[in-house]
């Protein structure tokens, strides 16, 4: 797929030294989650938390002149996915408050599917909101929560009780650290060991950064507490069925992290493979979609035999336009993206492998720019099945009308960008590839069938979990 | 004085046409009570309220650009004064909520004085705050006591009474726009009835502007509803005693505003012709500290027929260094920003004029300087008695340290400031110029005595208040 | 006046010490001059000349950062006045350049008339330019001579006397410091005594602000090479007549500077009492036009015995908009800038005092805002004889229809700005109040009459000036 | 090679229609070979040129509301490389002048390797010199030549045959446009035909992304003019010896140009087949350094048929530091920017590709993380020949001091990075690759020798080119 579809990404991290140059890192790791904003906060030596955070990249919007004024040993951090409508300085995380547990940190990756119930009945009981966020819906019911509770964990145990869809959360709370996943762990959080304590962190490749080491990923249902020497665990509903989403290994995660025990890049080059057996094709060359697409042509060359070759000249520069915030909505054309090597290309019978189709335009200007500089033949598989309903946990395709799949064939996608044979994996190859049962997968883009109850939409009804909510 | 006391500026309007540029135009005519932000919202046509603010002065903080993408019949405005340690955009008001009510927007000029126990009884009863400005905690008390009344002048008026201190408070809810000042009145407000609808304004001098009439002051303790066609009352606590900041007509407001029925040149005049009557002296001129002195030193020239001059050059340029943010700490010598005219001082007695004076760091160099460009006598006439205590109200002076006047008798300042002759104002005097009886005054800073309970100060024990809090 | 009608302002610096520190300050205290962008260059210890300029008031311009990279004990500094169409970060000086002599940089005041003449001609004999400024011009000419000649004085004698109409420049060559006048000594120049060196100065007022003490102007026609112990004068043309611009007394400079001997507030100051010998009136009270007409008026009422008042509030931060450059096409409302005092001005007959009339559309609008505020008459003096003909020569009038007095009797001016009269200063008591000769003023703009040549314009023949030139 | 080695990039269009937009599509395709700053330059209708330019990327320097008020159907365009020392605005290019054949703007890329003795010739000469780069001392040239030629291509010549180094040119003066290239064709420059006029360009993947076609390139030592209609050429010394940079096609140019016949993903592809042959090694897999080492190793691969992997995960945001000015200072590790794939890399025997080694540093830290990652060997394979000489045309190795084959052997090189074997292409297999004659190519950085008179260094004597010169 080219274009974003991204999500968001977290850090905790509680050590015996300052924390802040690791969060740093850590973001910068994970900046592939988010480009929108970034932001850090951590409990300062007075018992107070400063944050720094604004919009643009990591090195952008945590200048080191900034950060220099940040120090404990004790944070957490941001970095946050553009969603539409909601571009402004005021929705970079953390989102500070002060409640009855003194001062408060919290970040968010997922997306809370009853916000506007809950809004509503918070409203209700005398509450304001300052934003629409998430984090701050998230905020205001552990607050409320703290009223009735001395004890922090029953407040936060309370909280997620009422929150329902996909949600990774950390939580600085004065000197402690908090971190949850939802019961259905759909968005990654990680335990790490580094050198001199503990972090959570949406992908564990930023351990690889820091020389630490993954630990166990933070289990669905699960509240952990990390502290420099220890992790402690509250379990608050931990036999929901699960609802990994899928398209972290398709896509939006590095291929060097590891997610629920499974490596990306592994996952994907097992994608590729699945793809040469299950669709096979007669010709010269194998040329991925720079860059998502390598892993799964790689696979897919080594298991067909058929030579890999890079065949288009991607222009990182050009890529940047939508990272800047004020060049977001600037077009650059795609024959500036991306550039056919003639040399490669031309008079040859090609196929190219992507991770996934959503609305396959910039595929269809592909195939036709390979075709004027020569190409014999241009055939296409893809390294996910197809995409045929809306996402409502986070992923950037949330209507129908975004979404080619939801209303055509493969044959007519295929006439549409003009390919001379199309192929999906299918979804029996993308669990084989992922190594994960199935009823652990959330898979409701390709299957049209959601984990959780969405108004509209088909509930994959499953005993347990109706039974644990 | 020379240098920056300041205070908030708050606007109101509902009228029939888009009330953007006429708020931002008031927003100017009162930026000299706040450079450090600006901030404009209005309900717009889609039921949402919009805001833009931003730190910096009115032309910098709203640009053209982000105006014209505002529209409202319906909104209110903001200026503020950098209070200490408080310099951050998210200080910038209006500052915007959903409530119950609906979305909703509040600016606030003053101080609330029980702003901590305020705060933890919420905290302890579920709120949460992501600041500790006196707006976000009366959009939280408003927003608890939404739960309970569907009327919201109910909770309004619930609000009010738990809020102590000096408050003028401009409401924007949903359509509906409110304007609130606190029992004693200290911070001003008034009703301006302008072409096609009616306006609250910090200071009448707005109403020049707009070619609109002065109708009358917000009543101390009332609150007010406004539309284009009517002010409605909702008095809800208008028999406490009054405590009108003095220093409104001494130093703050502009000198062609009225405030409570009382014009500030007028006044600023007739404090110089009491100074004259009480403390004459046998110079050859007399002199201002410009900008502030002018009225009075017209006001002693007048009534001692000696002959007013300007003897100071005063750099517009210099002054503003306080008001770019990055350039705040910047400290400019004063020998920068005023220099002796030497034709007109040489050889001369002289006396010179100030408003008033809490440090007299300023006034020990201007005197200085005159002397050294050939000043026979130099002698100073202060148009406030002596300020001897700290202002909790919202003035710059919250400690005793800052002010000279609260451990130096006149003769020892005179001897600091190295003047040949040094005299205040008398209390009653001051009193006789603006023309208010003494009991609707807030005097503390130079009395010791305080309108509203203070922990460690002396409480002006008024019955009626007593009765009525 | 109200508005913009300002001029350049430069300094240049020679001492023990570093003289960054002292430029600022110096170009603090001249800043009304110009504000368009300021500069400094200084020579420093590695040989080389080290530079920080940017559009920007001198503290915007001129960051503390900055500066404290700048060190050298000899330098230059200057301040730019926004002239039409060149507005470009490339026209703030100093002008930079390498030529024979080593590095050079250039800071001038004026208008090079024979401009476009040299231009061309240089343009013949292989020269290039960068900009169309009078300082790349300069600078070129000097280069051009430096060819021929191996001391630097005889290459600037041989430019100036290429050069025609207004100038004075400061030219740092290297560790020497020139100072240059043109024949007329159109624009000022003096030379100061500081602590520890030399420096010159477009106004003494900065030799104030430094402690220091004024020498004496530069002549006409002369060049100067400070040093931190000596100034050495290479005259090149000072017999020609002089045309010192009256303006500088009547708007340009600061009240409390002195050029060519006459204190400024002395004569503007007199200027006011001429005006009230010449054309009195029978009025209650005198007023300013803010802050340009105060010295007039307070000599108006002295010599009238008619009493002086503030009867206009003026806007400190709307005058502002003009230097905010994103601002500066901005219309504020003469409303939102000056506002009438109505206790002041009410039921009364009233005279205010203009330092001088050009277009006279916001005197219209005062004069009718005074009205509005309840003033009986309103009777005008002005400090300037009517201005009929365009300035050449740096001033900011330079077609005849941005000029009323151009093709407008008085009787009809006085019936478009509706005053109940209008008198203006004659020309014999504006150089009465001046105290030089008439043979040694610039009266061009007031008289039609021009002391250079300029095609379409009558010479004011001197038999002198013929002669050297 | 891993890390910031360029060049700068030009463009030159003249068409029927506006070429602003096609200029800065071109720019963006080229934008790798400089990301210090963009300009264009175009000639207005009203027969002036038009300039935007600022440091930054093309998208952030030559912003839309910028771009939309350039218009003109003749222009040039320019992306530079940061040289050291030189990073400010002054010297963004197009540099625009004024000389006697009118406007003018010329774009440079290159090294003026007699810059000095030029500048000091033309100093004495009279001539100034605002900056220090080669754009200004070509314009300071061609104007003084200016002065004895009518025809400016008489002036172009006689600048050319002052000139020593590698340079490529385009010069627009007025409404003419000229394109040069040096003698020995150092620096690429080519001529396309677009859809309305024709095009200069430095790479040739420009014309791809305007469906434009390569003509030819500009002949070393040839003046072009290029209209909308026809190309013109004046050779001005087209049969000196060549001397085509081959740093080029090994690192700087992209893979889909072709520059002097040769495409240069060809060429890499065919290093890493000749690579293979020369030094083969017994390895489980080939991994390529991304990006810049791709092409050479999967031609490794095919050629050795061991299967080529990605085994390191780039991270494309921590690479970003060094555009973006303000952040370029910041050392960002290598752990930041690079992950391997553990799943890849452990237990195997690896063999990396990478297209040059400078200075070894960052090599030496991958070949540590593959070790700790699992890699039971790392093998390198390189695609340049030891580098052991300066760059004194352009490319940022200018001392012995950057260069680590300067002083050590490859013996010598592999301990100090820790690999298990390492082996360059040799020349004659480079040679090979690029197939072009070695008498074509400057060879310097790997042999020692040089094309040109450089002081201290070994002058390549050619005998047609002591003629020529």
């Amino acid at each position: 797929m080219v274009g974003p579809k991204h999500s968001c990404g977290i850090v905790g991290m509680s050590a015996e030294n300052n924390v802040v140059p690791a969060i740093q890192k850590s973001l910068m790791i994970i900046q592939h989650r988010g480009q929108e904003s970034a932001g850090i906060s951590v409990y300062n030596s007075e018992g107070a938390i400063d944050t720094v955070k604004d919009s643009g990249l990591v090195q952008t919007a945590l200048p080191k002149h900034m950060l220099g004024k940040l120090h404990g040993t004790v944070g957490i951090g941001h970095v946050r996915y553009p969603n539409a409508g909601r571009v402004s300085r005021s929705y970079a995380e953390p989102l500070m408050s002060t409640t009855r547990y003194g001062p408060l940190a919290i970040a968010h990756n997922g997306d809370i599917t009853n916000f506007d119930q809950l809004m509503e009945k918070y409203l209700f009981t005398g509450s304001s909101f300052f934003t629409n966020s998430d984090s701050e819906l998230v905020t205001k019911i552990l607050s409320k929560h703290s009223a009735q509770y001395e004890d922090p964990v029953k407040a936060i145990k309370a909280t997620c009780a009422e929150l329902d869809g996909a949600f990774s959360i950390v939580i600085l709370m004065g000197d402690r650290l908090f971190g949850i996943r939802d019961p259905r762990g759909m968005k990654p959080l990680c335990i790490g060991k580094i050198r001199d304590g503990y972090m959570l962190v949406s992908e564990s490749a930023a351990l690889d950064a820091l020389n630490g080491e993954l630990i166990r990923d933070v289990m669905p249902g699960e509240i952990v507490e990390i502290t420099p020497n220890e992790v402690k665990s509250y379990p608050y509903n931990i036999n929901a069925p699960k609802a990994h989403c899928m398209f972290e290994w398709v896509y939006f995660a590095r291929p060097d992290s590891v997610l629920d025990g499974k490596e990306v890049y592994h996952v994907r080059r097992r994608i590729g493979e699945i793809l040469a057996k299950e669709s096979p094709a007669d010709v010269d060359l194998i040329m991925p979609i720079p860059d998502s697409g390598r892993a799964h042509a790689i696979g897919f060359s080594v298991e067909s035999k058929i030579p890999y070759e890079e065949g288009f000249m991607k222009n990182r520069f050009a890529e940047r336009t939508f990272i800047l915030p004020d060049q977001r909505q600037r077009e650059v054309a795609v024959s500036t993206k991306m550039n056919p090597i003639k040399s490669t290309v031309n008079g040859k019978r090609i196929l190219i492998v992507d991770d996934s189709i959503v609305r396959g335009t910039t595929l269809k200007k592909l195939i036709s720019m390979l075709r004027s500089a020569g190409a014999l033949e241009v055939h296409v598989r893809v390294g996910c099945p197809p995409i045929v309903a809306p996402c409502y946990y986070g992923v950037d395709m949330k209507t129908r009308e975004q979404i080619i799949g939801a209303d055509h064939t493969v044959e007519q996608i295929r006439q549409i960008i003009n390919a001379d044979s199309l192929a999906y994996i299918s979804v029996e190859g993308l669990i084989e590839a992922i190594d994960l049962p199935e009823g652990d997968l959330c898979l409701a883009c390709v299957s049209g069938k959601y984990p959780t109850m969405i108004p509209g939409e088909v509930h994959r009804y499953q005993s347990t979990l109706k039974e644990n909510f």
